[in-house]
């Protein structure tokens, strides 16, 4: 197949993380350095922006290595996000017309969209068309989601550093929590709806000097309060400080969410139920049943967007996943999404492949029920070997007046008109 | 007076900070080169371990640079801690004779308590017992808060830190927010009973890029909820996405608590309430009366024990202090607490001195009403040059396996009996 010179297309989608802007840069990098791609566009705010012709030239704007360097390590998303599903070609045919209208107008023959599984449909769904219609353009995933629940990868970028910043966050909540000579019970809510790879991260934080997390509540093992109360009581009796991990998808055996107190946020784009509540739902579990000190924790989004501590490993993988991805769709590759296979574990060896993404889109690769204790409120060495290597290495990110040194968003300010 | 030969007793007490180890650390190393103490103790969780005879040899512990630079800059309280708060002499006569029996058995002649306001009111009511009783004993307060709200000194050591957290928490926050192209209000909730300076250091987070926290609510000005709404309303009309920065202690005009939602956790041992909401309160008003998309965010005791992004300046300052109370005891002194002075602002210099406690203890010390703007709802210029000099430097905490190296707190694992 010849591939032909035309001009690039990248957007983000979906939640953000602390290794989207790396991914970014490795597909900006990759096309930097591909003769066939003339101009690198970067679609503002996903597909929604893109249909409002809001768009930036990222060739111009990440030219110097300096201001490179600085979107790597910058939270969040500087092209945006949008949390929109595309609608099938059945539902809405005008749309595709349109999308690949304006893909003609700007000579787009590569696009890169970069997010979790329901940025994957977008993928499949558009290249799908593309081939209907015959139109030459490489349409390629690159995979992000901090909860690592992508099917087909190994891990997913962002995982990583969401996964050093819960490790530390309970590393210092165990500090915060010894320093009282009375029984206490702290809750941690860790992030997942759905996947408990996240919270297994919290059993990283376990050193020689300390044995906590005490107990990890995974949303894969329907939780039961009344082995939970019991598993703290019989904690109790040995220890007075008890530091408790749960996922924010914690489900009872009905699958009901424990933490289900809708206050009112409804549901997003994608249908996700808002969820409120699993840390103090236990937290009140707690109180109510043993009277004892107890707090709960929320850690907030600050998993996703805590950047000056994310992993090494997270944002240099994440950029090398973007500049495969180029590399790929180079050699004629589309509909598919980048993934990483572990080749070795000691040493930690990755390779980076490709899979169809009809395979991977809309699925969810939750954790294995070998990978939790047979009690179900702890995760096995297997876990905490597979986790490890992906928290590894400080990034150095630049500070200015005491804060940390991000890139210029002001082209998201949203200034209404 | 002639200084006598000598052991030395060192304790925390109250809530921890990312700083009073650096300032133990101080203590440490004064007393070690201090010809006229022999032995360093620490008492384990204050007070409450002492009468419980909980004490370490610290002079052993901390012999070697490597265990102090790693003291220096972990969380939490190395001594654990307690909230206790000494009964008068009147009430509890026998309670000091057995404090002082104590200190003599063990030939105590200097006494380094490094706590709040609250530990104040211990140090004042030892220094006169031991007045009373012509007990030769140097007994010396070293100020500790994330609050900033202790009397007598320009700002407390454990400030700086959780101002840098909370700035940069803001601006990761902001990042986070700004990726959706559609109106929404974040709430985020800074600590801070009575006294509004966490909350006002979220405004450092503005950088020229952003103008975010839009707003800023403190406790020392009544919150009226009507203008709050007027305030988003406003801004709406300019703006997509707006960031609120208020303090866990705002106060309607009526004096009460806004975040007054007790879940039960009724009172400290000091007589604090335990509050909860201000900012799930705020987020309901939004969501009430505008409808909006809106999410409050509380950032949690990580605000005190997030070591890993501690102040240098903070660290360095709460060591020095340290180092000056042990040559303030050398002197003489006795029932004084340590303070800083600022002796100018550009370039930004400090000295130590000390103070009578009987000044400081039991006082707070708030925002200046000439401080914050006249609506309320931000900080002044004069404010941010107060604040910034604390935030700046950072510091170097070492890894081990992708999370921070702290010092061993094995001593306090609590173990029942």
């Amino acid at each position: 197949m010849t591939m032909q010179k035309g001009n690039c297309l990248v957007g983000q989608s979906g939640g953000p993380t602390a290794a989207i802007n790396a991914s970014l840069l490795g597909v900006i990098q990759g096309a930097l350095k591909d003769p066939m791609i003339e101009k690198i566009y970067g679609m503002v705010n996903g597909i929604e922006g893109f249909l409002k012709k809001n768009f930036l030239n990222l060739s111009d704007l990440f030219q110097e290595v300096e201001q490179q360097e600085l979107l790597k390590t910058t939270p969040a998303m500087y092209l945006g996000s949008c949390r929109y599903k595309l609608a099938s070609k059945q539902e809405n045919p005008g749309l595709y017309e349109e999308i690949f209208n304006q893909f003609k107008e700007m000579n787009i023959r590569y696009f890169f969209y970069i997010g979790g599984n329901d940025s994957m449909d977008t993928v499949w769904k558009l290249s799908q068309y593309a081939k209907e219609i015959s139109y030459p353009i490489q349409i390629i995933g690159v995979p992000k989601t901090i909860d690592n629940d992508l099917a087909g990868t190994d891990h997913t970028p962002g995982f990583g550093s969401a996964a050093k910043y819960v490790a530390t966050s309970l590393l210092e909540i165990i500090h915060d929590t010894y320093i009282y000579d009375i029984p206490s019970v702290t809750i941690v809510e860790i992030m997942g709806r759905n996947a408990g790879w996240l919270a297994a991260a919290s059993a990283l934080a376990k050193k020689g000097y300390h044995h906590s997390p005490d107990l990890i509540y995974l949303p894969e093992v329907p939780f039961n309060t009344y082995e939970f109360l019991k598993d703290i009581r019989e904690l109790q009796k040995v220890k007075k400080n008890i530091i408790v991990a749960v996922s924010e998808g914690i489900k009872d055996q009905h699958g009901q969410y424990i933490g289900a107190q809708n206050i009112g946020q409804g549901t997003d784009a994608f249908g996700h139920a808002q969820l409120r509540g699993a840390g103090k739902a236990v937290e009140y579990m707690v109180k109510n049943a043993l009277g004892c000190k107890v707090r709960s924790i929320e850690l907030s989004v600050l998993q996703r967007s805590a950047s000056h501590i994310a992993s090494a490993t997270d944002l240099d993988e994440a950029q090398w996943i973007g500049q495969e991805a180029v590399k790929a769709a180079e050699n004629g590759v589309t509909g598919h999404m980048m993934v990483f296979e572990r080749i070795s574990q000691e040493p930690y060896r990755l390779q980076v492949g490709s899979v169809p993404v009809e395979k991977v889109a809309n699925l969810e690769r939750v954790v294995p029920r070998e990978w939790i204790n047979e009690k179900g409120n702890n995760v096995t060495q297997e876990m905490i070997d597979y986790l490890q290597p992906l928290i590894l290495g400080e990034v150095s990110v630049p500070y200015c007046q005491g804060i940390p040194k991000y890139v210029d968003i002001s082209h998201l300010h949203s200034q209404k008109n």
